[in-house]
């Protein structure tokens, strides 16, 4: 069984294990250890008999329909599953491969994935890749005429764009034929424990995953949600001005409190400090929670905060400077 | 894209498809072709954070814990999966054959992700086999003595025991070594659209199906869901009874208008009637929707209907009658 402290330097959002390594901290945690946006979109009505009958064919065909419009690509190309993760699991044993491309540091769950069905993952070189853009943790994007010229000479393709929503261009509005594009609905919509998510790719591909994905996939509430939130662009267009609004309060918390914000997209921010271990334990201990990464022990990430927690955040952020 | 009645023919559940082949059929249509509860067990108050976050591990083990209990067995036993369709979707890739026995007639969708992996279905005589039980759609049960007999020669048994919620005996308190028992939450529970189903398996094999399906496989309202209903004996005796009752009803609809009841469980009955086709389409023109099967030109599968339904139900049933 792996120690509280081994999960939290894993995977964001594991409140229970950071109350184990910090069992004297306040509640309420304040949870910045992910890229999940604090403000989710609020859960509209839900028809009971969405819980009741098995999903239709044609609530999932409507959903591809919203989320085509909302990623500028054929609803056709459009792949519903219960969140990116599911797709992740799946890729590995329709497109075996003995070696994957996975320019890193970045999220450690496509590795596991590639490891699992008996892949070796190396930085470069290989006939399938993977490439997050922009990268979690650090931000860094990919240009599309990059990502265009990499699938020319590869066999397959993932493009892993889970933190892409705000971002002015997009692999999914024109994938290339060997190309999955992933796309997250849980992170921008702060709806994770919905469990939705979507890979782009052309016609014959999406086929390919979606008959491995199977009938009823995604649950009938999911699905209602999903269409609903993916076609409000108002609640999108909001979230964007109050996360760039929060993020921009952060970044000045940041500074001042002596980290060097050294990456980032709109739901999460990436900081440099010398003594990143110290600072991740003075902040756990105050009750918050931010994601350490056993690769870059200078490294820490953090989601943007809710307005309502701004005075424990920056309390916590100053208090936990070394000197 | 298949016609609304080829589709009526292939899965029940299909109200959408009835609209399109019986447009002038009276709403709100009684939708018997599932063996789905049409008494949901009723959604409890969801926390809106079982949205919001991802499920953390802990909830995925609480849930084990519970279906362990009902299903008598360990928790380390219980793979909770987002459908028992996720895991036959799984199971060809995870376990490769040349070759499947899968006796029937039975439940489709065996058969179908096999072939999708590439396997041939046969009638006996393979390493590994799938045996539904009690069978969809007849409701022939396979003994469990038998079942560990066949265990004992093959490489892998899948035994589906979707409608066995009600049976006196069950393969999942003590599995063999090589035996995958697949239990699904949405039939009994009357909430096939939160997907949630088990697969019950000796610790190493459930570990593996656990690996395959990956982290946060069940959104976080699912597993809340299936908490609650799991635990809640008292609601499922009542069930019990309460379909009783309701099959019993049924039952003396379908012989008073010429049916001759052939098999069936708690949550559906198959019929044999000479005129069936005519049968099934008098009543889809009333707006009660059964399931036909085109390898047996004479049954049709009717599931349990609703006290409030009664009315309707008996008076379409006799007007169905050929005479």
């Amino acid at each position: 069984m792996d120690t509280g402290l081994e999960r939290l330097f894993r995977h964001g959002g594991d409140i229970n294990a950071a109350r184990a390594v910090f069992p004297g901290a306040p509640e309420p945690w304040i949870d910045l250890s992910t890229g999940i946006n604090p403000e989710p979109y609020p859960i509209p009505a839900l028809d009971p008999s969405c819980w009741a009958r098995l999903p239709d064919p044609s609530e999932v065909a409507d959903l591809q329909a919203v989320a085509a419009a909302r990623y500028g690509c054929a609803a056709e190309e459009v792949v519903v599953a219960p969140g990116t993760q599911a797709l992740l699991q799946w890729l590995p044993r329709l497109f075996p491969a003995a070696r994957v491309a996975i320019p890193g540091p970045t999220y450690g769950g496509h590795a596991s994935a590639w490891r699992a069905a008996g892949a070796e993952i190396v930085a470069d070189g290989a006939a399938h890749e993977v490439v997050v853009t922009p990268n979690n943790p650090d931000g860094r994007r990919a240009p599309l005429a990059s990502l265009r010229r990499r699938a020319e000479r590869l066999q397959l393709l993932v493009v892993d764009e889970a933190f892409a929503d705000f971002e002015p261009e997009s692999l999914a509005a024109d994938p290339p034929p060997n190309t999955v594009v992933l796309r997250s609905f849980g992170k921008t919509y702060g709806l994770a424990g919905a469990r939705l998510g979507f890979a782009i790719a052309r016609e014959s591909l999406a086929r390919r995953l979606r008959e491995a994905l199977g009938p009823w996939a995604v649950g009938g509430p999911t699905l209602a949600l999903g269409r609903a939130a993916l076609a409000d662009k108002d609640w999108l267009e909001a979230a964007r001005l109050r996360l760039m609004a929060d993020g921009a309060w952060l970044d000045a918390q940041l500074q001042a409190a002596g980290f060097e914000v050294v990456g980032g997209t709109l739901l999460f921010r990436l900081v440099s400090t010398a003594k990143a271990a110290d600072r991740f334990r003075k902040l756990g201990e105050a009750g918050i929670l931010v994601r350490p990464f056993s690769y870059r022990p200078d490294w820490l990430r953090l989601g943007i905060s809710r307005a309502q927690d701004r005075a424990r955040v920056a309390a916590a952020l100053k208090m936990s400077s070394p000197d």
